[in-house]
């Protein structure tokens, strides 16, 4: 944290959750699942929308992240909460295809919709489109966006349940 | 439920916070760990309050509810929660005494103050005061006291950390 | 269990384990991994062998078999126990390809081989060839076999680390 | 491990057991919980035994030994193993005494006779008799015991359900 940025109180992190600032990326996806249309942030506008992204290969996601996201589904979804799963696979990627991924997702019992990220333009690079325009650094990430489309916190790796709800509830409780 | 009690929206419960009634009750220790001088709630007005109420010897109480606790402790102390323990021996009195409570409070390395709850003046209730007060249905019981000292959230059992985090998180959302 | 076959005591099973009957049928593997060469049960007479069948997307083998598949591995592997893993797909066939495995098996750091079951020659069968040979109920499956070859416990679902432990050291005693 | 002793491969440790070696020494016990009499290691010969020692306030003795020990009870009973819980209070005499052990017992559900070491007739030594006997470091000690009457474990700390389960099973396939 380098350079003369000033930090006021306004800009004190809370939970982790951070003061409003950019809006979060659009979403570039090829396919979706559990969901008839594609998804769009834009979509979701007046919710907080959680993101989970993760890849159906990686430990970590399927220990600790992915029943994680679960439980933020059942926990939130009656208060206007979106919990959404995002695919970015960045390595073995003949192992993780969308035909592998359906499977994954109908033996887990994801019960939330679940976007695959686009594979980059650039065929030397291995990481997707959504993935590197959040600036993600490896799965499992969680990104929370408020009602109004702001990213508020960037997660990468495990996060405690207790912390991660009262996140939550704050956005919940910002109001419009 | 049954009657004729009308719900207004007012009156909703949010992550199983129910919306401000009557003050909580205050408390009636016998002695305290972990702090110099005994704690009363009102002490504690300006400050979202969190009473755990358990026993030394409830199996239940130390594998969850003490571990819950010390989590919330170290979670939103510095977010002006104040974590309190109260120790409500309703059963095996003389196995359970002060004497033994210390003990316990060192080997588990509680972090927080722990109050003892006075024995009932009648002697053939075996249950305490503070415990009565309440209307405590037995241990662990969890209740949450918002900044005005009134009980929002009275709960007996085991509680998902998610839920509990945001309304914790809702209470201190609300202000003062 | 009708019909007239007597049990004698020499039959009682023991931590699950049974008296020696019939050898344990051969494999039929497509390929291997985590091994140079294709591996017979044959290859491994005079080791205890334990035999863990499942699918990558199955997640109680993900969750449960697997890593207990790992820990046999860890503790019994010097002396002179051999685990060997099964993938037996009789679902999502395109799903779980070897593709897919390879991936798998690397980034949940299984350390012992695993072998592909081959796929029926029926083709309106999706059951493979050395699950049908077995009888196998589904995944994940254990067996056990010892140092002559014959099949002693054969197992669906969860086991308990104790009672396999047991089991497992019960045939090392036989001795050859 | 000084000095000039041979280890010849009869020595051998397997899953921790050592070969047999000098009797167990007897047990000193003041009084017993869930059995008529007092229990003398004696009165075992024949059975394996574990015996578990433990302090009521001994977080790692209430979160895994003595889970552990009940698993035992429940996985070895019918095989000729005797599950004994010993009370090795070496600090806070006053907080730990059979009333308060009583009540802890009852609470925790304990399925296995349980006997309280004898305080030490030097009252400035507040190592209790049995665990001086044995040399215990600290609680959960586990000692396994084989059917003449021989010590053959003596672990102190966490132990794996694998390895164990391994360890008892090979003594009693050791036959008397």
């Amino acid at each position: 944290m380098h350079g003369a940025r000033v930090r006021t109180p306004a800009t004190r992190s809370v939970f982790g959750i951070d003061p409003p600032g950019q809006p979060a990326p659009p979403w570039t996806t090829r396919e979706w699942f559990g969901i008839g249309d594609a998804l769009q942030l834009a979509d979701l506008r007046g919710k907080v929308v959680v993101l989970h992204a993760f890849q159906m290969l990686c430990p970590a996601c399927v220990h600790h992240g992915l029943p994680q996201a679960q439980r933020i589904h059942a926990t939130f979804a009656a208060s206007g909460v979106a919990v959404i799963g995002l695919h970015t696979v960045f390595e073995h990627h003949t192992a993780m295809t969308p035909v592998s991924l359906q499977a994954f997702l109908h033996e887990y019992r994801i019960a939330f919709p679940v976007g695959v990220d686009a594979p980059s333009a650039d065929a030397s690079n291995p990481i997707p489109v959504t993935m590197q325009a959040y600036g993600m650094q490896g799965t499992p990430s969680l990104m929370l966006i408020d009602r109004n489309g702001h990213l508020r916190q960037h997660a990468f790796g495990a996060l405690e349940d207790l912390a991660l709800g009262a996140a939550i509830a704050t956005l919940i409780a910002e109001g419009d």
